[in-house]
């Protein structure tokens, strides 16, 4: 069902029900606004896939509409599927300079920067339309020049926050602007879409500061070189590095690739500030006594190939942790790397490490970037929207934002849990959900955008778990009779060498098999492979409770 | 390297640098007594395999020494071995009440029930063998009947705790009995096995009686049916479930395979008191209006085939969660798992249920069954050992254990983090780690025990990451010539019928492959097969950035 009239709609085609991939988009009669193109990581069950990116069919149909993407920050979730989305959309890029500056990299790296039209906003900057303008207000987040965004349109204003937390004490001046955002929930919202990523923990986030004097600490007690991982993008985590560092009298290297790029991009437009002298080379490590060095490396998530995974297992060329360094984890592990880091910070034990780990008031070493409860309803009270959409995170967090917005105010009935293509319509201020666009995932697979489906999944799952067994039937084309024994072959089920007597039964089903067949006139090569599949696959079940994938060939001659 | 005269010697066979799958040995002269026989789960990189066990070889091999199998309680990481171990070894098992219970299910299943010697212990049987007297003493854990075990050798006693905490308000009279534990550490201990899963844990664990409390306050909040998803082996937990149901007036439903069997063994061995006519079949849940029933499930680790999973997603059939109703989560995830239940949570809110779940004190609804680091440090200072050895956890759980052991008075360089099969001998009172004993993973794959190594691992990796692509060559065995075109069979790769042009390309690479070996005069078989491999490799990366596994197929006529 088309859109008809001018009527304002807003849907998601990523990020719904989902942490990750988001991609937002408001339309007003015959203009389109796509908001952040995210990306997100498969979990364990998506068998070989790299990326997760939105599906994007319906904006390519409506191309001639698509009039911006605009971006509210440069995590990945929100910029990892910007040069997929250029590669088949030809629209304007709207961003902070940091934000830009993240972007640039990744166009570089897939060679489209040259063609791609980028265009700097600010927090003042007013983008107009025929239909609708967009202005922005400054958020905090743990990455540095966050918008949210208002979009004005003849319908009414639609906020979207964007990633933030309310830091009163925040490092680098990375303040909210409370005061527009009071200004602009006093004008009147008609509809806020919220982030929702930590609508399950109460309370206030703690400030930044607070990992500052953490790392202070650990900075001064430490005897040796002091390691600290964490997001390169988290500037203002960086920052208090840089801090603690001159703190100790130490000087600074970076390592991992992405430390380095990012790290540059900070410090080129002046969102870090690192004095003279006090950056060292990686190979100037071991020309300075211990205690005057600290390291930022990448890999905090546990990375297999990131710097602080390679330093675990000793493999970091040129770079050692010793007994007596110390290794602090400045990041909380994302849901699903627990296992990689926590095996990270057994290695570094064992290198005799003094390693701080784990997030929260404990270690002190991390704090979130996304806001807790009363952060969130800070955000409600601030706007006081009409109607509501909890965008950014599963069902579960989508649901708990709803009960925290009706807490503060929210009328029941006027706030939406959508799925990823559910459109809301609003006209005459009433905002009704009862069509859907399309929306989906796009799997990343190697040079593949889109091409791995749930077949080929499927099969993938098959393999992993019990491998397969190829049969070679060598058949006559004119009697229709083996005529040699089959050829077994098996990968990732068990060694055929240690089998002969399994693949000799194996051997005799196929035999009886093509006799059945022949008796019942049925030597068709379809009901051969057919029967050839089931007889050894529940032959094999029954001898090894295994299902190896059986893959009949048959050779005519 | 064999151990002579006689001494005292201990070691692991499982449990140590990882979590689970639990067996430890005392030897002294000619006597081996194993205590715990545990399993433990595979992560997401052992494709496909069903559990891991620990290599008993060196036990096999000295097997005429081996006298008694103990186990401290009836968790599957100390019992779930216990099968296959013994259809290797005959050796007698000494268990309590309650744990002989479960190995019994286990025995049953497993077909081997009748020719195991299971021998029933309490905490004041004393086991004497010809040099090593074995005793025990109470302590507290998440199911019943937990021992902790006392072995008198004519070197000195060496105690192992099993797993503990110390509740001194414990559900269901199970007591830790302190008053032993300081007993034998006056008589003096010459080694301490501890436990060290929640070495990293400030603090003294909560009392399981800070579940009861908020179990009942959700049973009486509730307005419609309450699910509560725990452990079956928790019977405390499960008795405290009885009581809110009790308080509340509900009658109480059991789903699930283990529920049914594990609270079976519990009531019928007077673990566990369930008022008659509480119980109802799950077929009679619809009998009685919503707010009178309670439903005890299995599930609460998000296992994708059991009670709660199915009742998350609609698939249990005559049992529905409706709006209104409560689920409560009241077990915590174990480590890789969080995924799965979260998706659960998700599921479950959208069916409109009031879902409480979440560790912790925000909850209230799990405690842990493991000591945090002041339980560790009580248990420490009872015992005063001379020597210590951390058991049970990962390396920085054994190492923060190590720094507890010695904030207690543990000698420096008296402690010994040990990985499985590193034996330390005592003579003469003093201890020394120098030899190993073979130890190792044994996985069970189907019906298969230790017969998948790490080629076939390796191998389901490669297929799963990118699948493969069978290629097969048709040749006279006269001329090596190929007689008709490759025939090639992809699964897990791309689709064969939308790469028409692709497998196009890789006949041509066949065929350029076959003739460059022709001009060099290498047309072996083997050959051929490595070259294809190698050029049908190369091109399809360069095409696809994929590394699918190339299996070459060489039919001679």
């Amino acid at each position: 069902m088309e859109m008809n009239g001018d009527q304002l709609s807003v849907y998601a085609l990523g990020g719904l029900h989902e942490v990750g991939k988001n991609m937002y988009v408001i339309e007003y009669g015959q203009e389109i606004v796509v908001v952040d193109c995210g990306n997100k990581f498969p979990d364990e069950t998506l068998l070989g896939i790299d990326l997760i990116i939105p599906d994007i069919h319906y904006l390519i149909e409506n191309q001639e509409r698509v009039k911006a993407l605009i971006v509210t920050h440069g995590h990945e979730d929100h910029i990892g599927s910007i040069p997929f989305f250029l590669k088949k959309l030809n629209v304007p890029v709207y961003a902070t300079r940091f934000t830009l500056g993240l972007i640039e990299l990744k166009l570089t790296e897939h060679k489209i920067l040259r063609e791609t039209e980028l265009i700097e906003i600010q927090a003042d900057s007013v983008i107009t339309f025929e239909e609708i303008k967009i202005e922005f207000f400054k958020v905090n987040h743990s990455i540095p020049d966050c918008l949210g965004i208002v979009f004005r349109t003849p319908e009414g204003t639609i906020v979207h926050t964007g990633d933030f937390k309310f830091d009163l004490t925040p490092v680098n001046q990375q303040h909210s602007d409370i005061h527009r955002m009071a200004e602009i929930g006093k004008e009147g919202v008609l509809l806020l879409l919220s982030e929702s990523t930590n609508a399950e923990r109460p309370g206030l986030t703690p400030s930044e500061q607070m990992v500052g004097h953490h790392l202070e600490k650990a900075f001064m007690d430490a005897q040796g070189k002091v390691f600290v991982s964490t997001f390169a993008s988290n500037v203002s985590r960086v920052q208090q590095v840089v801090q603690a560092a001159i703190l100790t009298n130490r000087k600074l290297a970076l390592i991992g690739r992405s430390m380095v790029n990012v790290v540059g991009v900070a410090i080129e437009r002046g969102y870090l500030a690192v004095p003279d002298e006090m950056l060292i080379d990686q190979k100037q490590i071991n020309d300075f006594p211990p205690e005057k060095v600290a390291i930022l490396c990448t890999g905090s998530q546990g990375e297999p190939m990131a710097a602080l995974s390679r330093l675990s297992t000793g493999n970091f060329r040129g770079v050692d942790v010793l007994h007596g360094d110390t290794v602090i984890l400045a990041a909380g592990p994302i849901p699903g790397n627990e296992r990689s880091v926590t095996t990270i910070v057994d290695n570094l034990f064992a290198l005799g490490a003094n390693v701080i780990y784990g997030s929260g008031v404990t270690t002190g070493m991390h704090v979130s970037g996304h806001g807790y409860q009363e952060d969130l309803k800070l955000m409600l009270s601030f706007m006081r929207p009409k109607y509501f959409i909890p965008i950014h995170g599963e069902y579960r967090m989508l649901y708990k934002h709803q009960q925290l917005a009706e807490s503060v105010g929210v009328q029941q009935g006027h706030t939406f849990i959508l799925k990823n293509g559910d459109v809301v319509d609003i006209k005459n201020q009433e905002a009704r959900q009862t069509r859907k666009v399309h929306a989906g995932h796009t799997y990343v697979d190697g040079m593949g955008v889109g091409d791995v489906g749930n077949l080929i999944l499927r099969d993938r799952k098959q393999l992993s778990e019990d491998g397969m067994l190829v049969v070679v039937l060598t058949m006559s084309k004119s009697k229709k009779e083996l005529i040699s024994d089959p050829d077994t072959i098996s990968r990732g089920f068990v060694y055929v060498k240690e089998s002969e007597a399994l693949m000799n039964e194996v051997n005799q089903r196929i035999k009886q098999s093509l006799s059945e067949l022949r008796e019942e006139n049925k030597m068709e090569w379809k009901a051969i492979k057919q029967q050839i599949k089931k007889s050894v696959g529940e032959f094999l079940f029954s001898k090894t409770k295994r299902k190896p994938m059986i893959i009949p060939i048959i050779i005519e001659i």
